[in-house]
């Protein structure tokens, strides 16, 4: 598995630990550190409001935009980056609501991660007239798909199971219907191959916390189909998404491309580390990288089920109906992580009973595989999460 | 003026540069780029995903909100930080509007930022419903409070001309009328003396990097008023304003605080160096820090009225009546600004005519302000403006 040793090496990786939480939080890149050095000493603290144009700051949420298109296939021009996932799935809902005025229903299922559906709430709660959210199972989407629908509002890889929807079958399906479709990529981009345009997607969103590793509270990024950006008035706009931010007009007027859905001034610290934080990605197939990442999960699931017979596997044992995380029921699972996490190898914990696992190709090999199994396998064994603390509640999803 | 001395010397100043542009970005606080250092290497590079509760990154927002509180007169409790600005206004009137469901009007004037205006349009344009987004001239605010209006948005400092708002007045004359008041505090917070709880205010809005010296990009502020807090019911709402986001319920249920008023994950690296750098204020009167702004504004416009016959004073006179900023209006005001920056001193510019100053007393004192006197009257008495090539337009208003 030496293909990725090179970036690997671009990574800081505490002594000791085996992560396998990238699926929550990326490592630390080692050019984060160096780009937030400058932005502070060289920019803000030399060029101070000059930074702004002098160093490039105005243009963040394009370049990095850039960036992440790659990533997601998704042509130039079309991703914008800032705001936290939820501001945009709400603003990529307003906007392709109002796209369907004649429609009442935002389609989702109950695999959806809980702020995508309380935004889709309170923009519906507030839209009234009779306009529903209506969640159903994950397997129920495609039936449910029907000409009452305005919008299919999904994400595309399940937070507590790593279940993965068929992107490209469920687009067309919703577009069959008259639907148009959103997906949330939080657990898929960085993580899987993605071709948002050539599966006719109307408007995605993800962050660039987890596999893209931008850091904490790195921003999120919003793609919107080229064709279809000329269209898109969202509810929630700002002076950044003006065609002319600084003519200071009294009405808004759109950007003519995805810039019309940046809001207001962009975060350029937490930017200027995803920026630094993606220069990993030059050069990495994403292809290869699924391929890796589909080995190191079987041979994860392999190694926990011959050697842990407490665990129960809670994902999709098909590796191509999930995306690059592994989830274990156990009813112990709580303070079993803790104990596993004492020991340095770091998953997460997601109630009621799952120890999720998260497998990440860029930084990760088979022998991190190997001592993980082989650190559950002694803390399972030894019971020592019988003796376990209640174990602080990890963060992020 | 020696009695800033200590606030100064916790700042980056260039050399050589007269800095009179905090009023869009503040400088870069010393304590910012430890904090940002010891962000990266010590808690994402060494904690990495516990570092959410081991680094208390969980808890910036209220650990922010409290600083930031004790800076605009609002109690422990009442101010939560992140999201953009507009992103706050966008969610505070919603959250108002709701609360005056037979009402169909929001009330701002012409000299409130444009982004406020474009927030409000986008939520009025989709709510419908006759709703009416109502825009007087500032001086004409009181009289137009009547009984038609659900809500009062304005900000309290014209970003162009500094003219300051009676918050007082407007909030008590506004309950009188039966309407809610959101004050946007972009060029207050950090420049006056404010009382937001003492005043009655329902909700304040505010941005951090302006004389809060956040940096680029920093987070804004909410505050809510206690006895409001429970009732508020934001459209736009997330998974971290829930009372228990670990518990992933499918349905929003609001906590119990302002932190209601929370949507996404944290941008915490901002938070960080913007907790570092409110450090500053430990110690600083309010008052007293209005009145060496009063007298450094004084100062420089008598200063430029003596030697600079080209320039037209176009914020108030009075400085009780602006906040901590002056405009002039020069006709090639665009070229004259950008020679001045070249000679160190720097301010900005709004179109069509305005070059405007702000005075920081954290860091300026009166040998800055005739230095700043000095160098603008050699630029605009040697007509250097009128070689002057197109000047980039500063970003941050």
């Amino acid at each position: 598995m030496s293909d990725f040793s090179t970036t690997r090496r671009q990574f800081h990786l505490p002594a000791g630990i085996t992560y396998l939480d990238g699926n929550s939080l990326g490592p630390l890149p080692l050019a984060a550190r160096e780009r937030a050095r400058a932005v502070l000493d060289e920019q803000w603290g030399e060029l101070l409001i000059g930074a702004w144009n002098g160093a490039g700051w105005m243009d963040l949420p394009r370049r990095v935009g850039e960036r992440i298109a790659r990533l997601i296939g998704a042509p130039p021009g079309t991703v914008s980056v800032g705001d936290t996932l939820t501001v945009k799935v709400y603003q990529a809902l307003s906007a392709a609501l109002a796209l369907r005025p004649e429609r009442r229903v935002v389609l989702s299922d109950s695999g959806n991660f809980p702020s995508d559906l309380y935004a889709a709430q309170g923009l519906i709660e507030r839209l009234g007239g009779g306009r529903e959210l209506r969640v159903v199972a994950p397997e129920a989407v495609a039936e449910a798909l029907d000409d009452e629908i305005a919008v299919l509002l999904l994400t595309q890889v399940d937070y507590r199971s790593g279940r993965l929807h068929d992107m490209r079958a469920l687009t067309e399906r919703a577009h069959a219907a008259g639907a148009l479709v959103i997906w949330d990529l939080a657990h898929s981009a960085g993580a899987l191959p993605l071709a948002v345009a050539d599966c006719g997607v109307d408007l995605a969103v993800g962050c660039s916390y987890k596999y893209l590793n931008g850091g904490p509270g790195a921003p999120a990024f919003i793609y919107a189909d080229a064709a279809l950006t000329g269209q898109l008035r969202p509810d929630l706009r700002g002076w950044l998404g003006h065609a002319e931010p600084f003519a200071f007009e009294r009405n808004w007027r759109p950007a003519a491309g995805v810039e019309r859905l940046r809001i207001g001034t962009p975060p350029v610290l937490q930017l200027a580390v995803l920026e630094a934080a993606l220069e990993v990605w030059e050069g990495v197939d994403m292809a290869r990288l699924r391929a890796r990442s589909i080995e190191l999960s079987q041979r994860f699931i392999a190694g926990v089920e011959a050697s842990c017979p407490q665990l129960a596997l809670a994902s999709p044992r098909d590796p191509a109906a999930r995306g690059s995380q592994v989830s274990f029921a156990f009813a112990e699972g709580y303070a079993a992580m803790q104990a596993l996490i004492a020991r340095g190898v770091i998953g997460d914990f997601r109630a009621p009973d799952l120890m999720r696992f998260g497998f990440t190709p860029l930084y990760l090999d088979a022998a991190d595989i190997d001592r993980a199994v082989a650190v559950l396998a002694e803390v399972l064994n030894a019971g020592e999460y019988r003796d376990g603390a209640p174990l602080a509640q990890g963060v992020v999803t």
